[in-house]
């Protein structure tokens, strides 16, 4: 349903739509919305903790491939996207104290500090945009579901307070798209990148392919083989696992749209 | 003549050079050992100014390919090399005390400090030696100069207190020679990719081809065209610009050997 919604919304500019995310007039999910643009991931942190965190994802590129960090206390963006407010564009925000969910938000000023630094993270939405483009099954859209996603047994290299598993999602693919699907991903290190495995789930931790941690399960065909790629759940993952006193994420889906285009990201 | 002598180093392995700079026995310039291996450049900064210097790096992938950060006090290495001592195996470090160079050290382990936080970043000879070994020329290297380096009137995305302007290193090519040189480069993201510019100087602020400011003018030939990449001067140029009150660095090609292949750090 919210995707026949979303169509209406696929030709608009980022800002546009921003704006009507901004004025709480989308607070849905942006899946499908300004076609061609990339959507971001959030992390917002205390800047007692940006460090670790940044440091995380420079240890750990293709879990977390920042596209911008804010100055801290900043609601504002300088390389993604114009005229940005960080605490209104997302239509809804998720708050962890102590690693407990405490609220979700459709707007978060009431709750921003001067340290507050927002990390704002590649996402596979472009990925399967350039995916599909390439002619590239991409079943869980096909079956209109969430990405099935895992939880690894690669440890994250770890950053100060911020340590844990590597969480994947999985795209079945035919023989004949496989090396397609690396080449064309390879090709956008700052939305995840080239696969991190391809075959056998059991060689990462995954124990049953059917039962994803996070997401839907999807059909594999006879034949069919599941390509693993990083994840954007894995900093989240570790991030509650270290369980920072005050964190804002945006809510799963519900992602900011940049004024960067897909193709921009490419190398 | 230092070249000379490198070249009995060019076929041993890392960690058997690093033992003989560690020891006192080498402590000349690292250009041509151990070929193959990547080299890095060095910034050490205390924790306070940490977050800034990476946040800056993130901002300016191209000029500050970060290739590890240590852990505050730690002099070893946990992804580019093995049992490295970061305070004793460069050949030679430079301390700068609020911007001024206070002297040269062939061992910094005495002025060590629990808050030193180590940046190994990534060194135009890895891209060189791809850009040899695909048949381009490397004049600097034919006409055994230092690569000749210009600042640029391009400003640097600033972070917290460090900014600047840009400064690239420029290798002429022949025509045939620079969609080549462009591939070749693109491919290595972490020793900073494609170059920044093609062709006029004066678009990007560079006024006189025959005078860089650090390095050696070198020919260029009828039909040749200067070719420009991101230099790994620019974190040290913006560093001294912001005066910090304790900093160490590498002395100009005097570099860490790292165990990574200069092929491993292709995408």
């Amino acid at each position: 349903m919210e995707k026949i919604n979303n169509l209406k919304y696929a030709n608009m500019q980022p800002k546009e739509v921003r704006k009507l995310i901004r004025d709480g007039k989308i607070d849905w999910n942006t899946s499908g919305m300004c076609s061609g643009y990339a959507q971001a991931n959030l992390v917002i942190l205390p800047k007692n903790l940006a460090y670790d965190f940044l440091l995380f994802a420079q240890r750990n590129p293709k879990s977390c491939p920042v596209l911008e960090v804010s100055d801290a206390g900043s609601k504002a963006l300088k390389l993604i996207a114009d005229d940005a407010d960080i605490s209104k564009d997302f239509p809804k925000y998720r708050v962890y104290e102590k690693g407990v969910l405490t609220g979700e938000y459709g707007d978060v000023s009431r709750l921003w500090r001067d340290d507050l630094v927002s990390f704002l993270i590649g996402c596979s939405f472009s990925f399967e945009s350039a995916l599909l483009e390439a002619g590239i099954t991409v079943r869980h859209i096909e079956e209109g579901k969430n990405v099935p996603m895992y939880t690894t047994d690669i440890d994250c290299v770890p950053a100060g307070v911020f340590s844990g598993k590597m969480v994947v999602s999985m795209r079945p693919l035919p023989r004949d798209q496989i090396v397609k699907a690396v080449t064309v991903t390879a090709s956008m290190p700052r939305v995840h990148g080239a696969p991190i495995h391809i075959g056998n789930p059991s060689a990462i931790g995954v124990k049953d392919i059917n039962k994803p941690e996070f997401g839907d399960g999807v059909t594999i065909k006879e034949g069919e083989t599941p390509v693993f790629w990083c994840c954007g759940v894995t900093p989240q993952s570790v991030m509650m696992n270290s369980k920072p006193d005050f964190v804002i994420t945006h809510a799963p889906g519900h992602m900011f749209i940049t004024d960067i285009k897909n193709i921009d990201l490419k190398d």
